[in-house]
């Protein structure tokens, strides 16, 4: 299938992930955890997140995402999240099957929580009719691909912690937000007060790598026996570590972060002479969503896949990935003018 | 870590299987499975397990035994297995949290079920304060390495359809079993009466493969969205396709499992001549469980790693890989005759 | 504590109710249900509810939801209901944790599903990522105390059926609705298409009595271990139905419901000529929702329990009771008027 | 149907329990537990039980040790329990469901676990692939009529805590245990180490009054919301206290449970004189389980209501009931004779 505009999962592997799972492939190591790759691995983690770091690495986003919510959770608990949130939409509803939690959604207009539409869910605590907030959960980037700055992360972990409560971020493809906002991952999570988050691999040029890292060791109880229940335990773990070793060592994730993220600029700037095409929200990662003609997006897609985001609305995501091109957004481009 | 004899998990890849996944490493692909490798696998898991074989990718061994759970059983219904049943015993839990269900455990001589030790937990049907007997689950091989033969899977699979109940497999060494019995797939499956299985590559020389086999259509309902639901379903499937697709038709499976069965042969035959150490089990498949003094395999593990599995018996497993050589088992056999 | 506008559940119990209990107080019956009273029972059921109807107790209102909703669905299945509804609110998240399934929610003015209204979340069916929409769950009448007509009910049944979709009416106060609409439990539920429903006693003069009822036999599946596992099998349920038997046999459910609905009435005629006190939605039923200064009805707390519903707008509900007397609402509304 | 010897659930109400309901029928009370009779029988547990007991009323057995388990035990966790035990054998799998998680059960002669049997199953501390045993659960008397000494309990309460595990008793039937010991509910709980409780009335006389009891403070946390959440919550929970009120201040637990256990101990010196019937267990409390011929027992069920306990063994069992009269035991041992 040519290269496409779907998603960042549509694309393969970076070489110097398959080039490190092949280096790995050595001798023997003790399979769950307890091998020289994984101990390396979370050191960097350390590294990147802060000391306090301690990760746990999973197969896929909604195990990460799970095994976060499990960690802050019990099942009178809930978590308060955007009506938008992968964990709302589009995990058929993970979380109330394994941990049996609810979650409270909030509308938002382009995706991320404030602490005013937080709040309009904390109530009812001590009230045992009701689940009890215990934790908001937030996206960065939203599924919109939209971006929190540093400053309202913050506002929020203070709001969460102020209801003794706690903020997860949902960082399936939190290399493009820190590219996007030039910082490191820790100044966005540890230094901004968030207590755990998914951060993954899969979308930026892994095989396949996610993690639940926890930055408030107060969460950090039973988690191993947590993961293993929930069916997320890796035997052969070290090549999933051997892929974050490489990642994050070679800078990997920046580089194929950036290039994405300018592949959605290139495609955003492209559309600006494009008539009929309406961006949604600001482009601030490597995704964008547009407003066209429904017969055009319908004839775009015979050629090129993509999704529609919100087909009542005519609005579609374009998603620019790692092995994204700029000739495969010229062509793009040309193609949607023919069409237009 | 050098080659031991503590899981058939500690080794790495095959090569063939690492050049499957850099050979499917082009272009994009439909994500979650609606890619042509998928298809692939698909067709020649038709071809290895009877034309109504539908096959779910799954991460890990737990999540196929799961899943297969799942399909067969609601919260109120139960399972009989063996004690030894690495669902009962290895998975902290993972069918009572995931599932809801119970297993009725059977103790057994040599972790296999017969339909006399399956009917004596076949009672209580239509009673309300019982869980309902609804599947029988064994593991071919056991996980004391032993084998039941094809007319024993038939006369487990008769008993449970007389009792409008199903049987499943934990095939996670599958292709151990079919190789050491001489049959194929199928005849040891579809044939033989089974409903559904778990077939595992991770511990056969895959980077990480596991799968739900649906033989029986009835079984066949909603499994897309229950395994999607219980954080199992991978995002680039494709590469976990194209390792099964490399495992099935280059005849990996078999080259790997003759040889780690024919290593545990090779150290069957060099313990006859080894006094002190009493082998526990027919030795059937890869692995090997000894009854030895504490002190000797104690002192034996400073040199190779390797599991105590009844340390209160003095009983340990050594477990052959795809990977070990007749050097390896000649230097810890000589290393054992040195302690004893 | 003297009596209140709290809720309908301060109540005590209706003279016949203690009766039927003290009259089923003989010898011995089998335990579970296997008893003469139950029987009978089920034969209420059936001329009240149509003969195809198939009851079953249980204890609370919760559990009576939550095992209609498990009839219905399975974890990876949601329910679209009212942001307003017991099921979502007022659980403590009980469905998401015993069921395991979603709640897909729905703002509306009046506590009121429409077809309208429930299209909007009538979507992505087929697509393993979310939650497969499987029913819709009305309050008969709302948490608001508003009233569906026949004709509305059968449009949101004809809406799920189109759907491959289920109805499921809670009707913890279906008495009151009855009487209001002057119409039979059969018209309001079976025969306007409803499949499965919660009806309740308690709140209308019994000790404690509550049940499922199974209009759709094809829900009518293995119901019994999933109410005793799911922790709502009574052992001496004699003393359940009968409470059901006089509430059914002697008009008790209709002389209990017109009069506290006549309270409401009374409550509501009165207040027209209180100034400062405004009534926020059709009073339809036994209750009343009243906007007023908070000043005075932080006041007239002091006097009389009562909720407030929602404290940011400064609404409160004001609930009449089987023995509400008119006195009671000449006091209330006198006490009222002296804090205005 | 005329008294029998099927259960203790089989009989109705006491005159005083019945009483006691009527007498509470008065006015209004907040729903949920915050009433007047609520905290008399609060203040009456912690006098029967110790000044640290805190309760939790709940309807039924099941709901009271799913609810005791939940507060001991996370998903990840396992209970040992006796083979035989309620929480076992009668729930259609409850606790898997509920709290998901596992119960390792052990085989005994009498349905007593003892520490060396319990020792069996307490391994695997720390192993992330096992569930974790962190409970004991003894039901006293157990399920077969059999009962600890306090000396037996407190072993089995060291052994829990020096593994930091929790000891749990099924009190179903606590009333009689403590008549036959001669020791208050105290002396054989929190004084012999036990760190909660489920205590029944239903069984001895009332008509439904279930409880848990937390005697550990470490363990009180978060219950009401649990209790609501898996449906356990009484809105009229005024009606159950009443019953605990009277049955705890009125001496009625123990005449009743004196006067049951007194019609077994009859029972079992009448059948001294009759051939062919083998007593199995110690008569220790209200029940008494008999070998006898088939064709006699199932003759005699024509007469009388009983449950074959094990049909395969022809072992019956004959409970008798607060309600029971010596007339009862003759004319039952006659009928038996006659058989023979």
């Amino acid at each position: 299938m040519k290269r496409g505009f779907g998603s960042d999962n549509h694309s393969g592997i970076s070489p110097e992930i398959l080039q490190a799972i092949a280096d790995a492939n050595v001798d023997h190591a003790l399979a769950y955890g307890d091998d020289e790759w994984c101990a390396r691995a979370e050191a960097l983690f350390r590294e990147h997140f802060g000391r306090q770091a301690k990760v746990y690495f999973v197969f896929n986003g909604t195990g990460a995402n799970v095994l976060n919510i499990d960690a802050m959770c019990r099942s009178h608990e809930a978590v308060v999240c955007a009506e938008t949130a992968h964990i709302n939409v589009d995990e058929c509803g993970a979380p109330q099957r394994v941990v049996g939690c609810r979650l409270l959604t909030v509308d938002t207009p382009d995706g991320k929580l404030t602490p005013d539409l937080v709040r309009t869910r904390l109530h009812g605590f001590g009230f045992e009719h009701h689940s009890q907030p215990k934790a908001i959960s937030i996206s960065q980037p939203t599924e919109l691909g939209t971006l929190y700055t540093l400053q309202e992360i913050r506002s929020l972990a203070d709001l969460a912690h102020s209801h003794n409560m706690l903020l997860h971020v949902d960082g399936a493809r939190l290399a493009n937000a820190a590219v996007a906002l030039g910082c490191s991952f820790a100044e966005m999570t540890a230094e901004a007060g968030v207590d755990c988050l998914s951060f993954g691999g899969t979308k930026n040029g892994m095989l396949m790598g996610e993690s639940v890292v926890i930055l408030n060791p107060a969460l950090d109880v039973d988690i191993k026996y947590r993961r293993k229940q929930m069916t997320q335990l890796s035997s052969k773990m070290r090549f999933m570590a051997a892929q974050f070793d490489a990642y994050l060592t070679t800078g990997l994730w920046r580089r194929n972060a950036e290039h994405s993220n300018r592949m959605a600029q290139l495609l955003h700037s492209e559309l600006q002479q494009v008539e009929g095409v309406r961006v949604m929200y600001p482009v601030q990662v490597n995704s964008l969503f547009a407003q066209l003609p429904s017969l055009v997006w319908h004839r775009l897609q015979e050629e090129y896949f993509f999704y529609d985001w919100n087909e009542a609305n005519d609005v579609v995501r374009w998603m620019c990935s790692f092995d994204t091109t700029e000739d495969d957004i010229h062509h793009f481009v040309a193609a949607l003018k023919r069409l237009l």
